[in-house]
């Protein structure tokens, strides 16, 4: 469904929501793709999302799982809480759903419900859902599917087959992994290379050794990152024995590396992940006012700064209107932090080019410096019809240039040295600097000046 | 490799280009992952780069042409000219990649060196090549591969399966697509199912009808978003007709999805994709200076305001002191920009729900603007010792809070709906207008009440 027919899907959907066209509604949408299904879902705000999902869970259970699956799994779980399922009726969902999705949203919902949940649940899954959620949160282990075809490396191709025949349909199916009998990971087979073989080999002299793996407490990023390499569909994970343990497959790397690089956009602005439209305004200004009051000191200090030369603005008040100066210095900071930022983000910096990063960056400030510093130096002699206001303008902004180039650099580095996340917060510090250097030497020059020139 | 071991390999192959030790370099490379390699050339400079690609080359061209595809169409283009290779080189490293990574490295040539090659190219790939090239830019014909498994619809599985037996490794090999006899589209198997069937059957009989494609002209975005939406592996491309032109793969896909991310987080900050540390500075100082330029008109439309108000300051000059207030309020806009602009790129924002975004946006505004605004007040009545300087200051604070939160929701989407880039440049125009009305705020109250209070 492209997009035109997806916003046509989601406005109709509304419509019959807001008249209470329930038989309607579910005729709509009964058609459709889960995942087209989840868009809408995730459009709508939470009241009208809670509608649409009870009419799909009393027409079709199976439909309400396969949908629940495709939703984001804080976004499931709130759903799961608002339309008021027993923990019976949940767990029955659950059935019908993948471990790895059940451990996501069960992570996301309040304790006291998730412990009822597994009380009811059958004891294979309950051991299942325990052993991934005792993995580490964002790690391979975390996020791995148990669902994924094992065979002994002695196995023929056609004994093979035959397992994969009478196996059902899996979502990881396109490689058969090859273990030892001690479960160890001993090679992959495409079921291409399986079909190109004749009946009898065993698998163990048609396997790829070379397989590339993860183990269960790699970060979901570095996985993400090897499977982006390596241009792979499905990447099997270890245990420290060498144990096939899991497989995860391209469609969870690809939700990974939506939400981290929305993560990284989200946080150079001090947003979190979890904020959305549909977010209640209570629980975003939870999320957002921390990082304001972190701000409120930052400003305060250059209020400081400020608040040190009221001489100065008291006797000379109109350079108080070249301010704005230190604005355009911080957004030149902000673009060296987004370039650190990405690189970052990318594994691309190393202590060897951070030098060079810096280099690079204080060379394009000195370049801006100059290509703005002419302009604004003949403009704030013109409005002032004082040289002396020219100079020192040009003065600052190359100044404040060279300040935003170094911290804009280093910040992000020194952040992620002392484990900081790069993107958080970077821009708040820098524009506090740019702000407090660019006033210090806008308004020190000024009284410097004053009276001798001005 | 995991990310330590690549940092090593980096390290190594760094030093062994500093001393020239190009034998112990190939030594260190030869074993190593194309894509490893790839990642290490990114991150040298373009001089070293040049170097470890010539050894490259120079011992192997066939791992040449496997680096060569796997790197950024830009960074390998640029690699190309600097290596000094012939056209005649050049074209026989091309015969060695497929035929989707060297159009979009044809694309970044310059023209006359691409028109060279062109005509030095065999028939056949010149025509693949072209064909491709007459795709829009950014569009599933320009990225799909022409490399797939398509079959006639009458085909029995045993003859498919000898067919598949016959034909090549290929990169999009996990899908059979069944055509008619005019070469359309008719449906899809998947290997495991054709090996579930009995060798008689005709695939017409056992394919999924409902497969999900896209046209020659689809934006690469829309691609991607069908793709990680229904958790595809690949996709069809179908020109107007319904006939199978291409097929994109997911690999693909996570590359587009990593560069638009990457493009939104550049783009907020006035940066472009192309700029990296590795980009000559003279190279980043075009392409952000315009953007600075943009800048110092908004900055200087904020000077206007404050130097409106030159007597106030002069009259009342600890005022400026409070002038960082706006900057606060600036990024409290900033965050409702972030959240609208990943609402937008997930396409999640129709004009029903903008109103409700608008109203959310607002009423966080309210409550961040009590939040702060408490704290704000006490401390300038503390500092000045004058209560109406804390009122003064409450109400700039909550008044440009409901700028910032207006504007901060509007700005992504008018842009959109004008066709501009919702991430590039709503934070300027957005700090303008919190800047400037803050000021004008600001000083208005102060000189409305001087006089009468202060």
């Amino acid at each position: 469904m492209n997009e035109k027919a997806l916003a046509m899907l989601y406005s109709s959907a509304a419509k019959f929501i807001r008249v209470r066209a329930y038989s309607k509604l579910w005729n709509l949408v009964k058609k459709a793709h889960s995942a087209d299904i989840a868009t809408v879902l995730d459009k709508l705000f939470p009241g009208e999302r809670k509608e649409l999902f009870r009419v799909i869970y009393n027409n079709d259970i199976e439909k309400a799982a396969d949908v629940v699956s495709e939703l984001h799994p804080d976004i499931a779980a709130d759903l799961l809480i608002q339309s008021e399922l027993s923990s019976r009726n949940i767990v029955e969902l659950f059935r019908l759903m993948p471990s790895d999705d059940v451990v996501s949203i069960m992570d996301s919902l309040p304790e006291e419900l998730a412990e009822d949940i597994k009380e009811l649940m059958s004891p294979k899954r309950t051991e299942e859902v325990e052993s991934l959620l005792s993995y580490e949160e964002d790690t391979a282990g975390r996020i791995m599917s148990t669902d994924f075809y094992a065979l002994d490396q002695n196995t023929t191709v056609s004994d093979a087959i035959t397992a994969i025949q009478l196996s059902r349909e899996i979502e990881s199916g396109f490689y058969l992994y090859v273990i030892n009998r001690e479960e160890k990971l001993m090679g992959v087979i495409s079921l291409k290379q399986l079909i190109l073989n004749p009946p009898s080999t065993r698998l163990r002299e048609i396997m790829n050794r070379d397989v590339i793996s993860v183990t269960v407490d790699t970060d979901q990023e570095e996985v993400a990152r090897q499977v982006s390499a390596y241009n792979l569909v499905a990447i099997p994970v270890v245990d420290h024995e060498g144990c096939l343990k899991g497989v995860i497959t391209v469609d969870d790397i690809i939700d990974i590396i939506e939400e981290e690089a929305a993560e990284d956009l989200l946080k150079m602005a001090g947003v979190e992940e979890i904020d959305r439209i549909t977010t209640s305004p209570v629980k975003s200004i939870k999320k957002r006012l921390p990082w304001l009051y972190v701000n409120l000191i930052t400003a305060s200090i250059v209020a400081l700064v400020i608040s040190l030369f009221k001489g100065t603005i008291q006797k000379y008040a109109l350079i108080a209107a070249f301010m704005p100066i230190t604005g355009l210095v911080g957004n030149a900071g902000i673009q060296s932090i987004a370039v650190m930022v990405r690189e970052l983000a990318l594994g691309k910096i190393t202590w060897g080019n951070a030098r060079k990063a810096l280099f690079k960056e204080v060379s394009v400030a000195l370049g801006n410096s100059v290509g703005l510093g002419i302009v604004v130096a003949v403009f704030g002699q013109i409005v002032t019809g004082k040289p002396i206001i020219g100079l020192i303008l040009f003065i600052v902004l190359s100044g404040d240039m060279l300040i935003a180039a170094v911290a804009g650099t280093l910040i992000p580095i020194i952040w992620r040295a002392v484990g900081f996340d790069p993107a958080f917060g970077p821009g708040t510090f820098l524009t506090m600097l740019t702000d407090g250097f660019g006033y210090f030497l806008l308004f020190g020059l000024t009284s410097l000046f004053m009276g001798k020139f001005l």
